[in-house]
């Protein structure tokens, strides 16, 4: 792991890094030393680690409860080179969806390719960040909507330090069967009126979660309208099961 | 309106009284003098206006938010007298069940029979409660679930003062109708696995609603089984809309 850039403002520090070729970011409070409870984020598709939506998030977990964020980009993405194949197979994607081919079942396979790639390479970036001092040890929270749902799912089945997760706006379809794997809370967010995730995909999704603990928030709207509100509301999830 | 009695003590003030025939009770911090926000809260079937659950809420409202709140008895339920109307539907209603009738329609019938009685009686305790100096003409709010939706839809529907409102454990088939002319922020609870309302038959009261921001919260288990937390989150969506 090595660290590429440093700077802080208003109490919120930001730490640049590659770990081997993945570009990555964290956020800790301003001065923070100690073991703290971690949140990992995966950004949606076609964004980065910094991503608008990913760096609210991040400040508020930062400055209200104290917590670690760290975010990656997914390969193709951010500052990751292209890959050859993804490009391809969105090219491909693109024309089975205009010739009438339904898009979520292609989202999906895709989805579950990518996967292969990332959830051994988030595994790998807890144990470098959870090696440093003002990270530590402490319970993890995964936080990801879209792609970083479709990636999240089998991150969270597999990753047995994950003790809480915010997901959503993803179908049954690539991950039903990891869904099942996975017993930690899950607070779960569907667009009622999504574009690209059939209703029936995300509510099929929360259902097939093996978690004791588990609430699903809709919302009306499209894909990319989740409201303002459920930032809050996440916060308080990982609040009551990390903090 | 008439005053029966009158008690405070950790700074939470109640006051029984009745309006006509119905008995009620009144909740304001203690001392409050003026205008404040009201919620109006609609207790379940076989309950009372002071049930565990009413009351744990309304302690909560009146300590953190400041907030009055009212809660009165419904027909044939609490200090009001037998109504022998309804005893024979609920005594018709078993026998049907008992030969295989499906429940949830003659659930659906007998509470919008109740409700041409409540929402009178709820809109006439409003005036009431409203004119007094420690409440005064502030934002409403409407918080009800099972019988409380069932009334409460038709409620909401029709009384223009009312905000805000949580709703749920009610299904379409009594009140989709009313529930298309509810224009107001809506947090509607869903239990996943409630034995009493059809999983479809919520999410298509969900669905109905006319509400440009409305969000749904879908928890694991039984119709009874809503999680504390979802107690939280009612306040602070109360907080939000008429704080």
């Amino acid at each position: 792991m090595r660290f590429t850039s440093e700077a802080s403002s208003d109490g919120f520090r930001e730490q640049l890094f590659t770990l081997g070729e993945i570009p990555g970011v964290l956020w800790t409070p301003e001065g923070a030393t100690g073991t703290r409870p971690l949140i990992l984020m995966g950004h949606g598709g076609g964004q980065h680690k910094k991503a608008p939506d990913i760096l609210i998030h991040a400040r508020r977990y930062v400055a209200e409860c104290g917590f670690a964020v760290v975010a990656v980009d997914v390969p193709g993405h951010g500052d990751r080179p292209v890959v050859e194949e993804y490009d391809r197979i969105a090219t491909e994607n693109q024309a089975r969806v205009a010739t009438g081919e339904e898009l979520a079942p292609l989202i999906a396979d895709f989805q579950a390719l990518v996967a292969r790639r990332t959830v051994p390479e988030w595994r790998a970036v807890l144990d470098a960040v959870q090696r440093l001092e003002h990270v530590g040890p402490g319970p993890v929270g995964y936080w990801g909507v879209s792609l970083g749902c479709g990636l999240g799912v089998p991150f969270v089945a597999a990753e047995p330090r994950v003790r809480a997760a915010v997901l959503g706006l993803g179908g049954a379809l690539a991950s039903a069967g990891d869904a099942a794997r996975i017993a930690v809370p899950v607070e779960f967010l569907v667009q009622w009126d999504d574009e690209r995730v059939p209703r029936a995909e995300g509510l099929a999704l929360f259902d097939a979660l093996a978690s004791a603990e588990k609430t699903l928030h809709a919302n009306p709207g499209r894909h990319g309208d989740v409201p303002a509100f459920e930032r809050d509301s996440a916060l308080r999830f990982f609040a009551r099961h990390l903090g």
